[in-house]
């Protein structure tokens, strides 16, 4: 694996998912793989299960880590070629990422989309030159169209918590009261279209998501209907990708018990933060149905079977 | 030892701190004994004393260190339950803590009383909370009312430097320009009533603490009187318990090298940070006197000892 | 070594050269050394390659790191003595650094000048403060007036790229829109001028650097003159000295490849971040004259060198 970025740096994302199970049973077992290397997490954006889990799956791995905080106020980067720098902007990227480059053995860059220029977000500028101006291996941790490492978690929690082969698995919407961007749920759609399970994404009329992220999907307008049989719904909300960055409040999407009741007893997952009772209700977050703890929770065995990966590969 | 909140949650106070001491004099004897686990360290304010010394207390005994800050403006928590949450909170305590719980084998906590609704602080809402979500051993680093890890160092102070069997320890009110919670002093009672020292408070009328700390305690409204013979003096400000949160700034209580004149010799104690000529004067803390620094030294062993405690406990 | 905060630390600049390259080609060889031993790093202002360099360091040579981050509303620090503390500041400097000096084995410190007031940034109150009351090693992160891990990363990079025994160094002033320190040109120049190498600096009418570093340099105020035969060309803008803070907007002072016409193939250096097209043109900083990422790359070990020769001296 060179970078991680999206489920195509993958060559099996089962056989991925599988390498995590494998870790989370003996998690402390490849501590001499990280010896002398250090993993760098640069965050544009907050960050509070990317941080924690990325930083526990390193010292499992016995690596060192270095937080970078990059806040608007105190240093601002140029991604623009060829510019004047006599504005803003203190850094151009092409030194930034390549200093972080000479210190760092694996570079992990969060960086959430602007939400009002979809072209510029979709073009996924910031990852681009990291990827190539840092030197080094570079892991998403969120970019403004994909959270691959949420998508790895949330397929190793899927593995764990199926009663069936081929689980039915429904990615719903659910209102909220802000734009939200569209990563969590492009990674997941990205990801389950890779594997053989029965998956539908679920959304009101003019919040599909872009079709290059869920080609292979079944797509509903009916949350009632996309839910019948469901072994796992998958909760979340995003702004709209054609009327780009759009709030969607409809509260007849808010997820309850009563939503559950035709399901094949599912199982309710959401990448958190959640806002209780806009989003899910908490009859749902307060009963068995949940499994939005464990899901976090594997965000851990997520980030260590890339940091495993990568560091195999780059010896 | 499950948590460590008060010094309720010590099985006997004096035997913690004959371990600390042993600690201090052997600080890298049980690095084994914090291999592969995690302390997160969760700052709802600032720190530098209880951050710095809790990560070294870690590191000495072989564990890895999360640091978290949580800012106001960047990731607001609801505590209530029940709520909508279509406000300024994006996480619910109940996920935030379950999932930090995930990650880390203790997590730290600091957060301070508003210091406008007593009853909200004096119900440690944020720490009870933590305690019944995170699934995890939780250690706080000052919370509302209290601040166990400072009077353990405290503690550790006196034994290491009093001169007769049974000192006379006098904790005196002092001036300042803020409201200032009532934390370290509550917490210095909570654990001093537990010894077989002379303990003495003294304060204005009107900055009498809570009663539920300080029972067993000998309480003073003339600072000279109090002061007669004392073999430590804690010196402190604390705003008004009973008119919640007022200010005190009766500069006839600070504390300076004539006051000292019939103590025993008293060695003079602080938490810090200090305002000095405000709380302390000059030539108190630049002379013999002063134990502050040796005191903020101790807060790596107090909590080290706590953190080997509840290792041994939770194997 | 007892601290290091300027070239005047060294016995030999030279030597401390020699020992950093060794570093470099076995990095991990003195691991054992810092062992139980804690690096405390302390930053009044925002630092991307002196931060990630130094922690990398430390882990080089098996240290723990803490990192505090100084913030101007978080916690202010008092650094006049004898005042009465009722404004903005809350601790005094005395037991600041007093206190963090009992947490950690070396404290790195940096703090940039107001370049307001010059007989006050001139005095190095800060650095002084520190090296009076930490009670360990300091080293400077940067202090207002000089950055000698900077001036020591740039003597590794000259001896790794130089083609002749004695190379022309030239330290060349550049244009910028904001008051700069001088502390990184001060600083070079007190370390170039310890070495035998052919240096000179030039800079505007106007723009001269304190005598008392320069001293045996070759001063001069044509740039085209200046660079002629140049194997190596620091660029660096800098603030007036002598009309203290003043900013120089020159642009004809920009470098260009124009500009390395008549150098002997001259590597440029600059200590980063870099405004391009302002400071040095785009058309050198993607050219192989560029040495600007190996020389970032070398703060590893220039940081690696001191703190080895500290943890050496202290046992």
């Amino acid at each position: 694996m060179q970078h991680f970025t999206s489920v195509q740096d993958v060559a099996d994302p089962m056989v991925l998912v599988k390498k995590a199970l494998a870790i989370k049973k003996d998690p402390f077992a490849n501590k001499a793989l990280g010896l002398n290397k250090t993993l760098g997490l640069l965050f544009f954006n907050s960050s509070l299960r990317t941080r924690m889990s990325s930083q526990k799956a390193a010292s499992n791995l016995g690596m060192d880590v270095i937080v970078m905080n990059v806040t608007q106020d105190s240093w601002q980067i140029e991604m623009e070629d060829g510019v004047v720098m006599n504005g803003g902007t203190a850094e151009h990227i092409r030194e930034a990422a390549a200093v972080m480059g000479q210190y760092c053995d694996i570079l992990g860059v969060r960086s959430f989309p602007s939400l009002s220029d979809r072209d510029a977000d979709y073009s996924e500028k910031i990852m681009n030159a990291f990827k190539a101006h840092a030197g080094c291996p570079i892991v998403s941790l969120e970019s403004a169209t994909l959270h691959p490492l949420q998508s790895l978690a949330d397929l190793i929690t899927i593995a764990e918590f199926k009663k069936v082969e081929k689980p039915k698995v429904v990615l719903t919407w659910a209102p909220h009261i802000k734009s939200l961007p569209q990563a969590v749920p492009n990674s997941f759609a990205q990801w389950l279209t890779q594997t053989d399970y029965d998956f539908t994404i679920a959304q009101p009329e003019g919040f599909e998501l872009s079709e290059q992220f869920t080609k292979g999907a079944k797509i509903e307008h009916n949350q009632e209907a996309a839910l019948k049989g469901a072994d796992f719904v998958y909760v979340k909300n995003w702004s709209s990708f054609h009327d780009y960055g759009k709030v969607g409040t409809n509260g007849d999407w808010l997820v309850n018990q009563a939503k559950l009741a035709n399901t094949n007893e599912a199982k309710v997952m959401h990448c958190l933060p959640v806002r209780r009772n806009v989003v899910i209700a908490d009859d749902v977050l307060d009963s068995e149905h949940s499994i939005v703890i464990p899901q976090a929770g594997n965000r851990v065995y997520s980030a260590q079977a890339v940091f495993q990966e990568i560091l195999e590969a780059h010896g």
